[in-house]
């Protein structure tokens, strides 16, 4: 059984890329490419798979999955500025494709610490930068 | 080739688990374990798989999937407590999880009595207890 | 100007009048009327007017906007069940029409308290039993 | 990674099928087998696998994606009469089923003159004819 | 106190005057003046402005305004084609605005017989044609 | 008769008063003070009210509308930096407040220009920063 979870945080960003020309990232980034930045309200959907606990009916403890993705990702990102304000794209372009890859990165490297049983694992990340554009990623397990 | 069908109930439910001590109950639920119970609009997606028929252009009959779903579904749960008035939740706690659980088996105990000719066949169910808070169980089939 | 915020809260109800009979009550209310009660997601939205501070470029603190909602009505009617927990609904039917009259007169009640220099004054409740059901409100005021 | 992109076109259509006798058109068809037609607002998603550009940061070039949509679906959509205004459905019946396979099939055919480096792949589209009624086709690729 | 009720209808229509030229008509009506037609799906807010019943708690009878609704408005425009099956239309274009003031003009005239007791009164239709283009027509009433 | 039309642009700012301590600014303005600035999907309603033309069932020429607004609003403010890029923000907060009003201002400057024979008039400017949080200018015309 799979659980959704949605998130919001609002940010800004300016795609530009070091390794193209201005003439590219402009084509490339078109108006995102402005060099003062724009901002978006993105919404965060994280998705969890386990089974049911029988004691509690829950796939998994809100408090401790709301608190990691509190942690982890919303009081970095929330009201921010992605470029000057989140090192990992310092020398990355924060496109809506690599900000969920660190948000993934970030979940995943302390999901076993918050949820010690091994249950329930993380399965997805999605990501709307805005209602016409959104980002998957899909864990990746053993089978 | 899928089809999802959007259906919607309101119903108030309290989780309370009768395997865990009143504060563990507090703790693991919450608002939602206040004793006089509270409620939501419920948002219930059905997925069915099937080839499309080449007479009518369409995977399934939606009189035939609109009918199971009301009586199956929308009748005994929309308007109502869903502890106090779903048999099933009289010792089990009705946790969007659970009540999804018992939302597929009520389906699935009739899908063949609807549809007799096999096709088409139930992939997921969907239920949104609210915007935030999405749970969703798939059918494996034999193949 | 005006400013509307947006609030959410859980509930469950029933709709019961006293005055009438029981088969009146059934007809007046529908499924509404099903002695078990069932459950909405409210939106609740505040509209405030006043002239714009020159200092903060504000019509109203949001701090304070915020704690007074959060204090006179969500804290009470969030995940509750509104004819057993909220006071003026022992001997009054909780239809979106009374609920929105309630809210109104607690935010009016401490509204001079809370906002000393007598600016902004609150305009507007509107109340979203439903997204297909809506309550407004409006202050009238002495000029 | 998957990205997906929402389109939006009006269109008007009528459900009538050349291989059904009138009354069997009006039970499985309902209100839709009207003879003067109605119509919709669509939603179409078009999602799109691959990996991440290094340079851009991108799965896909936007413009590329949106031009092809544009130029295969909207154009010929928007704002149009399916049943007479496109030509498969001169003796095809209009359901969301073979709008969607319609579609599909429209981008499936300009795909590798559109991305030639074979990256990214087309995984999915859906059809939304209403909120309440959604379509989704995969594409099956070879591995 | 105001109440709104939600209604929605899917329909087709073309705009095109019979007072423009045909070069006109293009340039006014852009791709609505497609002489196939296309469609949308429509949201029909209804307002009702009168006091709050003391024994019901209510503003109005939703029965009682749900069947005028139904039987005045949504029988004749859902899934249907607004030029050619709504007699009005005949000779005038069905923009939005003369939609929404048809619409008026048909709960207006039956709205005393529904509501005998003079209260409650009809205050504004709101037509949304898409999420983008909003008609709001109000009642003047004596005073 | 009034219509209202939608749009939308994606912006970011940061709220800090030239006229307050750095530390008022902080409590006034919380996470929004954030030095590196944050972003919205702002959403622009324009309402304008007029008589329905004869000739062609509108209240307003749709065309002449959204290329007014697109050039004194759009085209300055989407996929642009508020603070940085708007020349009245160099000594004014771009709170939702006041963007409202330079809105506002902007398209009242070039209103009759652009409707030369008076009709329609300019009657309310709705800005919603989030869905939560909604400022609403109405303009007062001579009657």
């Amino acid at each position: 059984m799979r659980l959704t979870r949605r998130y919001h945080f609002a940010a800004s960003h300016r795609l530009h890329s070091q390794k193209l020309s201005e003439e590219t990232n402009r084509e490339v980034y078109g108006k995102c490419n402005n060099p003062f930045g724009h901002g978006h309200d993105y919404v965060l959907e994280v998705s969890v798979r386990g089974p049911v606990d029988e004691q509690t009916g829950l796939v998994v403890n809100l408090i401790n999955l709301d608190g990691l993705v509190r942690r982890e990702v919303l009081e970095d990102f929330d009201h921010k500025n992605i470029n000057t304000q989140i090192p990992t794209f310092a020398d990355s372009v924060p496109t809506t494709e690599n900000v969920a890859l660190e948000i993934r990165s970030r979940l995943a490297r302390k999901w076993e610490g918050t949820f010690q049983d091994g249950l329930p694992r993380l399965e997805r990340i999605r990501l709307f930068e805005t209602r016409k554009n959104i980002i998957q990623v899909e864990e990746h397990h053993g089978r």
